[in-house]
């Protein structure tokens, strides 16, 4: 790559930084609290957005902005359960940016919403380096990905807030070390608040819903 | 993004392209059989190529490229188990390129080897977009990552030649409608060669392994 090239880079991620810098200026204008969920695909972005929109039982109200390379399936899902939903396309993007979530907030009614999820694109290398303006970065790990994650991609669990385990309800049918897999994050992220829970059950959901809850003031 | 910076992506990916190349002029001129392995994090790369292994049982003599963002895990447990295998660490990068697979050819005594397989990054997007050098493109998905993946990561599924079904040992446990998953999956790619399998159970292996052997002449 000629030396050229550089520059041109850093004004790219600078650019993604002031738009994310002005997103989060909006959001905290309506006194929204935006999640930004990241994790492999298939780890249960979707269902923890699901689970948790019925968990919280109206106590606040919840937008999401939905993050696929094609489809409108995640969307559809939400939007069947009354959730107010946006899909943005990313084309070939591996990871959503921050002027694709700014098309996002256009769409949604933030005067009626308390907590926006973005939900990104399933990949736990690209997102973690894109400032989209959230207030959270909450990662997902699902526990037949196995517990060696950490390991491998360092990055993203060294740099979320929170930490959902999901599939707990397959614990008795797969080889997964719990107690090595908090132990392996907590070497790379000491203050990750930790949530274990199945989607599929709703257990755990709970615990996590209550923390959502506390960090969201109502208005 | 100025239109000066176009020529030079193309540069790169030309760049990519011609030591792609290269390297399958070194694989064919020791009658090696390269498979590029992609998946999610989490769907047993690393697992398939150890039962792999095993179901071979030294009719093919097999090497490992293992492409990981960071550690050495996955090739400490293939090289336990006596596979000749080379470690890339890609530091950030979201999938490996032809010049981190000449490395690791470079490291493989390729004399002693009939198949090649190359470990990329656990990632649905981006490993697709880059030729490495390779005869197959493997994709695997599993079925704890749902039924609903070729909607949303349609390239990975265009654009292999064998798809691995693994986990098929949860089947009991999870909602995975296997029909609607072909069916998805064929609307995509017509001609992909889909195998259904375990690791964990060995169920399926070896309808796999005999593919392999069908399609690395022994020299």
């Amino acid at each position: 790559m000629s030396s050229k090239t550089i520059p041109v880079i850093e004004r790219i991620m600078g650019a993604n930084d002031r738009v994310a810098l002005s997103n989060r200026e909006i959001l905290d204008r309506h006194g929204i609290h935006a999640v930004n969920v990241m994790a492999s695909p298939g780890a249960g972005k979707t269902s923890l957005i699901a689970s948790t929109v019925k968990a919280l039982d109206s106590r606040r109200a919840v937008g999401v902005i939905e993050g696929d390379l094609a489809s409108t399936v995640d969307t559809d899902r939400l939007r069947a359960m009354g959730v107010t939903a946006v899909q943005i396309n990313t084309g070939g993007q591996c990871h959503l940016d921050a002027n694709q979530v700014r098309e996002g907030l256009n769409a949604l009614p933030l005067d009626k919403l308390d907590i926006v999820f973005i939900e990104n694109v399933g990949n736990l290398v690209c997102p973690v380096g894109f400032a989209l303006g959230e207030h959270t970065r909450l990662g997902i790990s699902s526990v037949p990905e196995g517990d060696d994650k950490p390991h491998k991609y360092p990055t993203i669990f060294a740099n979320i807030d929170v930490l959902i385990i999901n599939k707990t309800d397959l614990l008795p049918y797969i080889p997964f070390d719990m107690p090595e897999f908090h132990r392996l994050v907590r070497g790379l992220n000491p203050d990750v608040r930790i949530f274990e829970l199945s989607c599929i059950t709703g257990e755990g959901i709970d615990g996590w819903a209550q923390w959502l809850v506390d960090h969201t003031p109502k208005p």
